[in-house]
């Protein structure tokens, strides 16, 4: 039988213990676990950040993964901790909105609050339920504990994280940026799916989108950072399935001084002009 | 058999290849083995972090686990390097005191100097003993040799590094920040026992105490984060049973201002009201 | 049979999910592998780094071990992407030169171009191959299936990185920085072989030789950090057999204000005084 994974996605950074830790309460429940780090640089309580990491990673999983995310910043109140069953994977987390994204595109088959104490390790840090509440049922629901044993379902729905929607325009969308990840490209709310909705389909017409970040205006998505000149910025539909923006061989978040501050929004619109063929037809 | 485990703290940070080739190292002797990194991440020759972060970490593990610790600033001199036994974990570690903390809690019980060179990899490096002896010796450890064929006994004990203590006052307790965080908490010398044989017993009373942090006065030790308002100054036992200075949500090297210079201290004393019930008897 | 080990090497960064991206299709495919991470920590599209650190890092590990090395500024364009075998080891890279340095010193015994489409992940995104073509191809490769399967030998001689070689001169050696390490120590393109051959054979006279680093001047090569005091510049021959010039307990990059820019060069010279016995024989 093959070893189960565990991935771990934390805002714990990599200068200190607390991974380590975790990962070592882990293996003594379960030393076969197979721990994949997702990564523990999410920026200090960033559940949105944790959010989109979690909806890029899954799909590259196999089916059964359990993925344990520990970004917490209501740890020691009474915010309830929880086990769920979506998309084919596992997942144990603070229930403050960090399975929002996936729970957006699949449905929640299974879900408990961790109420058993049985499986957690005592005494109980007030500030540390990573390591001695979710990841010690992490461990336990991959020796094959079913998940009802961890608690009872909750009387609620989740929790969902406010995140703005794209929005229909009169001449395309606007959503906005998300996440910008290691390279500086700007990864946006906007999807394939929606692009495929709104834009024309014959392949020609991408070339003749307006994309507008900021004050800044490109022309056409592309499908590859080739086919600009290096220090060019672009759109593409990136790697995880969303409208980026980016620059070829460099970095569109320095270019755009993105984020300006902490909170800082960056819209982005596609537009379609008015004599692109099939612009009419959705 | 469950696979070994070998965790590993070095100062070698995350952007070379000397955590792998330390690894592919170890691989290569033992391929059971399973490899944790504590943090690679301790700032370069600070035997004094590593310290404390290896403290930290080992109650996590099974017993019998490796702890492979290359902070190392006197690699190429005729500084020993030692394998030990305490705390039932098992470390490999130059002598220069990383072990100082977990040697103040548990009694060292068997420990030996790494001069049996059989184990070691050839032509050793003047500069890199952790991927040409240390971790050579901490893989065959994990193979089921036993400690005393890697070396003769030390003549003396081991070094300790000179960390100062937690001194009782008149009127409490006086210690100093000794770590800081991934998040900013400022963890003290000052732990959970010293505080109990101190503390009035009544809990109510732990609101009454006064911590003092540099010029900063913290009414009361909270339980959790949760207790104060976001961005609050405030003092709690974390999660490694020491006491910490932090900020709900916030970071409180930051709002400090500590450490200002390298080797900055900040001394923290807990003083106890003279009105607090219970306060005579300890 | 012991489990394959795939060792990753990545311009990813660690503070988002496209390393464990990666580490997910690699598991979906051969969930026994071991992977281990040189770093994702390379400056992004730097492959002359890569290149240093995959040179630096190979000999640590077993034969046989797949090295998967993601660094790839030309990924959606037709540049080729290649599986390799020399120095005993398996290399899954894009051809862009990443493997000049170990080519120099290893015959190139096998490769392919990877064009069978069979063993990739789909849809294939222009945007990420190490996830949808290299990654699931070392992941085969694991598995046993034979090199000749992901596609036909290339036409062309692999890619060379223009490295500047080292230059005897009349009186020494010229060469040059190639790579700053994580304790600011500066590694130059002078292997241990090639002072060996210029050098007299005398121990003594490695004393007498001046290595000069820009404007500076160091006397001797040392064979250990701890010759030279507490933050004196030296030189010595460092763990991966290359001359680099360092400073005891300190950081030479910072001393030296190298680099002082994106491309900066910083040439070495190793002269021996016409003085030095044994000087004339080589």
């Amino acid at each position: 039988m093959h070893r189960p994974i565990i991935t771990l996605t934390t805002d714990f950074g990599l200068s200190g213990s607390y991974v380590a830790q975790m990962k070592g309460v882990i293996l003594s429940i379960n030393p076969r676990v197979h721990l994949v780090d997702v990564t523990h640089a999410v920026p200090p309580q960033d559940v949105r950040t944790a959010a989109v990491l979690l909806d890029q990673t899954i799909d590259a999983f196999p089916e059964g993964t359990i993925h344990l995310v520990v970004v917490d910043p209501g740890v020691g109140t009474d915010r309830p901790m929880i086990g769920a069953e979506l998309a084919g994977h596992r997942f144990v987390a603070p229930d403050n909105g960090v399975l929002s994204l996936i729970a957006e595109r699949y449905e929640l088959r299974r879900c408990v609050l961790l109420t058993e104490g049985t499986f957690w390790r005592h005494p109980v840090s007030n500030t540390f339920h990573g390591r001695d509440v979710m990841g010690p049922v992490a461990a336990h629901w991959s020796l094959g504990r079913d998940l009802a044993e961890f608690g009872e379902p909750p009387g609620a729905p989740l929790v969902t994280l406010p995140m703005r929607q794209p929005q229909r325009m009169a001449d395309g969308i606007e959503g906005e940026i998300i996440y910008v990840d290691s390279f500086g490209n700007l990864i946006t709310n906007i999807d394939e799916r929606l692009l495929e909705q709104m834009l024309p389909v014959e392949p020609a017409a991408r070339n003749q989108v307006i994309v507008e970040a900021g004050s800044h205006r490109i022309e056409g998505i592309v499908r590859s950072y080739a086919e600009r000149p290096a220090g060019a910025l672009l759109a593409l539909v990136g790697s995880s399935g969303r409208l980026e923006i980016a620059v070829n061989q460099g970095n569109a978040a320095e270019l755009l001084q993105y984020p300006a501050a902490a909170g800082d929004r960056l819209p982005v619109r596609v537009l379609v002009p008015p004599t692109v063929p099939g612009d009419e037809h959705p």
